[in-house]
């Protein structure tokens, strides 16, 4: 696949791996998803992430997930979560995810890291580790992974690192990062790379205003996340908030820390996406009184939609 | 003061510390201060907690604040901050906040706490330090603290110290924590104790559903916390949410980590409430870009307070 | 293999995974450092930890090294290290490592824990991955880890999981979790299991003393650490003293968090043991300054072993 | 005082506050240990550090023992710790500290920080707050603080604050950067500032070969640690292992976490230093045990000085 991730833009959805009641991998339930956010009109996936429970899946289960995947994406281009503690996994996963036809592989840093240098050492042998010719995805959560990096090590990691073509935005809070590494481009001392922000959609809204090209995130109802881009981009700023308003509820709901993929998970399964919202051990359930609360929100939700199409 | 605050409810407002530009205690704006809350309708004030830039007070300024807001409280019930990395200083602010006339003081647990058995150990020696007859507050924050309490060992602290009557619930995810904090009173293993929740009230609506008696939070909007808090219990569930989901994008806004102080006492200074929303440093600013962010948010809230108002 | 972990006694050497100067798994040094390490004495190894660089290899690499080294143990018994962020892989390592001879697995707590109740969770539901007919040993390592166990933790797993065998005790201060472990076990409220102790050794000479069944660590004078165990078992008390306090010097060089491992390799090269002290990236390298510091510890060790010969 | 710290050398000592066994400060016990302190031959003392249990004094109380040490220490230099969560408390013990004659002041990074931009900043604030004129140590503790300062990071701290004047070192491993830094003085790309080794001397063997001024650490035998500091300034390097290599074993006792400071003040205790071993709470005790190790390890030692003195 021949894509430019450096000017990717849209939604880039982060894809749950869907297992059954047994904990076992959904082959067919992978290819229902990919229907389901082709039709949701997302302009990339990625696959394998935190929120993807990629680190509970054995080697080779990840690269037939991969595969299967890669096989029925067509166009849409795939970002393959590569993050493991060592190069040799992280190297192997790469070039195989590439073969298959990966656009691109996403690396968060290991939570060590602390030093300025640390960080930017870190992601100069990882580029050199996967191969100079494979684009990759900075992934920077420091809620998750309690590493911090500032504007200008982003800068650095971009510089020093031909390959890296996009920003995984994922700071909190993080709208002025955006204007800052925004403000390195238009001042010349940055090349532009392409920003997509995570963190469930929870700031969107105003982080497509600060400059992001777009998101990089599971909320289950990506049309919506699809449709605020579109807004946004469009310069209609009081429909972008009018839509992201009106989600926000749930949104906020389903960001939770833990707990949150099981309400994800179960939404998409209420919305056909998926067969089965089971995790793999270990991982948090939704109880019987949160999926009442889902349930009430999305009924909400539904009547805000009514309303809006009258 | 002879408040019995194991049944409070409503909405106790965290009070931020106004400071004049150069960076003094603004005793005026506390007088002020005092008088808005009251306007909102809360039903008592928190002082000198992490959102009250405590930490950067002088042992001598604790105390001034705290004589300030305690003349000008009423009846009103304080509740004082007095966490402390030693005992000697948390002993001296709560025993002068009592006899000034505080309602109760709140305890957060140092973040080298870990086990079960250090936190109790810990909440049994600060009770133990302060005088039994002393009411307290836990404050269970692990985002900000970094210290996991289960439910059990908030029953067991509850158990060992019969000065213990409220929780500052500050979790995140939450809401299976008040479920099982009214299991555990229901089923008669825990006495009842005050449940009030912090995080800015992100949940607040549904924290309301589960069993909590109101928010302990600083919200630049305390009346609309009241409202909610008001509208839940009467059973109106529906106009509880409109009303909570109004307030959402700006709330979620202002519930940033670091960012998020600034963003408050800018409001706050703009209803009038303190004369300036300067912090005392160290301390994170607010840009010309949030600010209007800010604004066009409280814009946006104003023009639905309108169209309820119709 | 049929070996009764619970009553295992003496030294376990943590292995390093040999690798050549290009990264590369040296197959050869596997059979050449089991020959040291069975000429040293040890009564046990524990492959595919920390210090093993585990989680640098790929799936099958570790499979791999579990291979060799299981296949030139002969009746030594093996010990595999299977932690891994899901069961997965997890259950996979277990088993297959069960099938070519292990003795047992070792299994360390992912960061993510904090409450009692997670930590005892978590064990009870990795001992059902694996299959409770698989022997395994808690590694308690918070300072790397930063999960904290206390001895009732501890005696809980126990209590819950017939399958756990021996703890790998590697707490900082952590002798008077000795002594509250034999303490329940003396009292009745634990069943015996064996207790082999990390942290390089630092403290081996009082941690026997405390009860302790002998050292599991990767110190390179394995022979050394052998005959302590054997003189404080044969109540050589003053004697043990000797022999440790005159290997303290280097044993606490080696015993520096990152570059530790680097001494260690260096030593057992130069003792014969492995052809390179390479490690695979990312890794801390060891300096021509720090080179030059342990070659001046070992001068001193031999002057000491000279004397104490004559 | 006018004592050029930046040109300091031999060992500071962290000095305990004395409590009673009521948990009081024991002035008399700080009469008592100055005089221990100036017997033991040290070039300084530091007051009011983290094992001078300093956060568990009241402001006010930690003004009486700085006026104390102050008042009894001749012409030996002090340097008082005003970490505090707040720069008000921080300027307010600093410039006290000053007008009794303190020498310097010493401040450690809140925990908080994580970027090299961060911490740069905190120093710049923390400096500008206490006043240019204010000498003040940097302390570069990573194990207790989680600030992880890189060498350069140390240097810009140095370039852009004429008032810093001294490292206390305390990193883990840490002999590389001490190399780094001289390094910087050598080349010119940093003023020469003195070097001063924590950790409870545990490699102070190498630092001082490695080019630190000397230490500044809390073992209960600075005398040792002034004799090790002299033999390696005047190259008799053979002695000063052997001298330290004495004290290791109960050098390496005293350097545990939390129970470490408990060992110290017995064996201070022991020496007629200090009248009681008490901590204020809370605090972690010595068991009978424990004691019975430190005895066996002073005979010991005792043991070695007789040979050593025939």
């Amino acid at each position: 696949m021949n894509v430019k991730l450096t000017t990717a833009s849209g939604v880039y959805a982060i894809a749950p791996t869907p297992f059954d009641p047994q904990g076992e991998v959904d082959f067919g339930s992978i290819d229902r998803m990919m229907d389901f956010y082709i039709r949701c009109g997302v302009s990339g996936l990625t696959i394998l992430g935190v929120m993807g429970e990629a680190p509970k899946l054995e080697a080779k289960e990840s690269l037939e997930v991969a595969r299967r995947v890669l096989t029925r994406a067509g166009d849409l281009p795939i970002i393959v979560g590569v993050s493991a503690p060592g190069f040799a996994a992280m190297r192997a996963l790469a070039r195989e995810s590439m073969e298959l036809g990966a656009a691109g592989v996403m690396i968060a840093p290991p939570s060590s890291l602390r030093t300025d240098d640390q960080i930017i050492g870190y992601y100069r042998q990882a580029a050199a580790a996967i191969g100079e010719e494979i684009p990759f995805v900075i992934q920077d959560y420091p809620l998750n992974f309690t590493v911090v990096m500032t504007p200008k090590v982003i800068r650095e990691i971009v510089r020093e690192n031909p390959s890296c073509v996009m920003l995984k935005h994922e700071d909190w809070p993080g709208l002025e990062k955006i204007s800052a590494l925004r403000g390195f481009q238009a001042e010349g001392s940055m090349r532009p790379i392409s920003i997509l922000c995570g963190n469930g959609g929870l700031f969107l809204d105003f982080e497509m205003e600060r400059g992001a090209d777009g998101a990089m995130t599971g909320y289950a109802f990506p049309d919506m996340l699809v449709d605020v881009v579109n807004l946004s981009r469009a310069g209609a700023r009081g429909k972008a908030h009018d839509l992201f308003d009106a989600h926000l509820p749930l949104l906020r709901y389903e960001q939770q820390p833990s707990v949150g993929l099981a309400v994800r998970k179960y939404v998409l399964q209420r919305r056909g996406a998926i067969a089965s919202d089971a995790q793999r051990a270990p991982s948090a359930a939704i109880s019987a009184q949160a999926k009442a609360e889902v349930e009430f929100l999305l009924e909400r939700l539904a009547r805000i939609d009514e309303r809006a199409a009258m």
